[in-house]
């Protein structure tokens, strides 16, 4: 595999369900990631360390799913100069997902996180490729594909219901 | 002024002092930009247009604010190939927020939204500068200056605070 | 079957379940109707197609059923000067149906949607045949009619419970 | 004044600042309306006595505003055969608003009522007009130049902030 | 069994297997009660004979359970001018149970329902009897021996605990 | 003045504003009662003795106040036998009065607190006035005057509303 | 075993699953503790009993777990001078947790409650640890080497992730 | 002034306000302390070395405010071994402090933060002197006679209502 452009990182490994859909996405489109796991309240020195290197590594996004008081993707976004992308994460024990979404979204002035849906990791996936696809063209098409497929596949499925009636 | 790289647009003119400040940023950084007002439910056929054609015009990302039931972000993502970030706006009527926070937040798989904070439009500004500095050096430098800035300027409050004990 | 006098369009094919109950009502009524899978996010252009062109059609109402960051409704009450009727659905990865609630619900003055109770489709259809009763003498008898079923329907459980007491 | 086609009523006075915009809109439209204070709580007979006999004055659609425990619209929805539109208002000691949106919004199957959003009154009488020109042509071309002329006052706007760049 | 001094009563016979809780604490009190389904909804006109009517019949306390947009203990408030106890249901469909708490807690002024616990029919069935012991000296000591009861269950359970650690 | 029948505490002296409607219910009904405060995190000691020793002197029924994580009106119900009435005060730093709310509705079984809306000490006040009523005819005759009084004045502003139109 | 250190307390058996969490993490450090049932609405003369007496029975710290209109913490917390560590509990019939956790935070100026997270009992058992390192520099070594076995564990599990990719 | 046992550090100076107060309440108990600035997304490098080093100084405990996405406290708690008291702080564009609240008290198993209310710097004061009097009769002592005055400006109080009545 080619240099890893986006890097996917989770605060745990019960998160992994949900964020390989991103995984997922970015091999559909062809982008080199890495997956890793890396705690903010675990292993804060990792972080650190991930977050200062990250773009000098060649990574031009981060992904970062977390549930709960989810300080990954905030703490990324404090260290790193690069987009990060928050997935939160409906975890066990979680107040309904309010906790993940609210503790990634709500950053202050000057350290933003680009935030998804809850559980939301393909469209963290896509983010992603769209940020690169920026200066890339042909991603960009591929993009412009992707989107008319999701058109396609659901006009199909009306034309199921359609012809079931 | 040079061609737009970021596109600023908004649901309503009531929505301005908010999203001045991702336009500041975006000034204080030299990106050039553009802004507009939108409206999904007002002016859809615009809305139509303009997503349709933002890529073409050598727009790189779009920052579109709305409150309420806030559908700007969320249509153009479904009609745009470009990253959208999207800034809930805390209108009046609205039910502290919660409502343009979720209808901007909770997009379906395939059709991502970048979310920032509630009223967070410097956020959303610093959003688009990082997504532009994926692919230009200098950028990524401004912006690590950027966040050194931050750090300073918290150190002197620091500093203020101790000498006025 | 005669053309239809109203259209149930719903997101997904995955909020079948849920809005199949607003279909069975106009039926009950001998309402005509007709039935599509239209995605705001997925479908923009044939949501502006369906949008603009339903009344010419001879559409009297509108019921869409869309859940998360839930725009079908909200859309087609942008373009269409037909009542629309906003069912919101408790999809999956929502967050307990707060989202779909929201976003259909907290329209902007200019563009109403009329939104029932949380996968309240049974709701939306007879709130279409209320709406066509409006003009249609017959109609609303039988509406008054099925009020008084609903009466018995209760006073028949009454009896059950007290026989079993 | 012609009879009254729409009937606009209120749990308290304190309500008329914001249910006056519905009665605003049906003015603009030259519909015409009453307006009265009836409570569910304090005049419960009036309630019943008015809910019964709405639809023999000739009444087409009633437009119910209510704020905290909101019972005025599903009690109307529950008596009479008319769409009943439901406006939750934002009270004095209303737990934000929440209470009156729930209470009006999450109607039993069966009963339904056209909520709109919070204080939301002048969509409650766009409602009320669409509902109308379901079989009056001339009112529906009134609807889609309104919604026209929307449109216009957006793209001034648009214009306003163009020119002041 | 004697004339019933308490009233219970349901807006639905799914919501039986909560309600009848009350009903258990009443018969352990001893106190005689009935029990029907009333629903504000669907049978208005049975729910304002019952409710002008209980006071005559020797009815002490009503305690009235229903989900949702809950207005039936609202509504027996408005009528009757016993003490009405009320039950918040979640009922399926509910928004986590919130419709059902605000809407029969958040009554206006004037107006009062004694709300209990979400689901908590046992509860209201306590507190009729407390209404009751208000004039009783024996009910009062039996109350008085409840509470004894609860404690000893409590003290018994942390033997049992201390004794299998 | 004779003897309390009611008594109204509340947790600080800051709840007075809020709890004097309570007593000028009781006041307008002739009911005698007693104020006091009773802080059950500050004055845990007077809150037992209160509790233990309230219906040996004639108490019937107990109106509790309190903001916050509010726990006296469920303590007080903890020890006393009587019917205990809880009024959730939206006092400074609470969370938009919901603390107050859930921590007094939400007792467990077999400890029930009669709670009215946020604030709505006059309805506790009516509510103690109904449980007296239960045994004293010429009071519930005057709560049936009451509530006719409520329906009087709702009757003047619909015709004061009425003649301005 | 040597005198209790710690007391974990918990408003009923059901709490136990939960709350035994606690008692293992205690364990493990080895400092001595004890576990009882106290309930603050069941047994409240045992709460002030137990309340007034554990410091001086040479408890350190008290961890109290409850749920609901959660009372025990908030009033150990009134009664006792030790810091009182709380763990709201999902209780069935609980509003998703939103009742213990703000019964349990929101107290006044003057009685805090160190609140940790819904279900929290590890965590309260860790503070316990940490309250009683602060004067135990073998115990603070003993939390800087548990703080280093998480990170190990969340490293291994990241090498597990990288060996299956 | 003897050094400090006890850090007060908050994300910015303007949570200062609130602060101050468990200052305040640090200064009344002749407890020295230290304050400063450190703001996790602004400082990061700041907040790891003040985290790693605080207990080698001597500190005993930290309290630690911040607002919106606040993962001040959590970080810490991250890396230092010391009990970490946090305060959300409701700061502006919050969500009516639930951010805060949140995205402190949810905090994952194994990294506890001991959570005070909204706002509840004084509580947090009060804590850190509980966490000292673990091992320091005298400061117990002080802290008896605190809960006692708490008591006596109650009872105070009481005394002046009871006179004005």
């Amino acid at each position: 595999m080619s240099k890893a452009l986006v890097s996917i990182v989770m605060g745990s490994d019960s998160d992994l369900p949900v964020m390989k859909e991103a995984a997922e996405v970015l091999k559909s489109f062809q982008i080199p990631y890495e997956i890793d796991i890396v705690s903010a309240h675990r292993t804060p020195e990792k972080l650190f360390e991930f977050a200062k290197t990250a773009h000098t590594r060649g990574i031009k996004a981060i992904i970062a799913g977390a549930g709960g008081a989810a300080h990954l993707p905030g703490m990324l976004a404090a260290i790193s100069p690069l987009p990060i992308i928050g997935v939160p994460i409906h975890s066990s024990n979680s107040i309904d997902g309010w906790d993940s979404v609210l503790s990634i979204l709500q950053m202050p002035g000057g350290v933003p996180v680009a935030t998804v849906a809850l559980n939301g990791a393909k469209n963290a996936g896509l983010l992603a490729v769209q940020i690169l696809a920026t200066h890339d063209t042909s991603l960009l098409d591929e993009m412009i594909k992707y989107k008319d497929s999701l058109k396609k596949a659901v006009l199909k499925k009306a034309e199921t219901l359609s012809a079931n009636l």
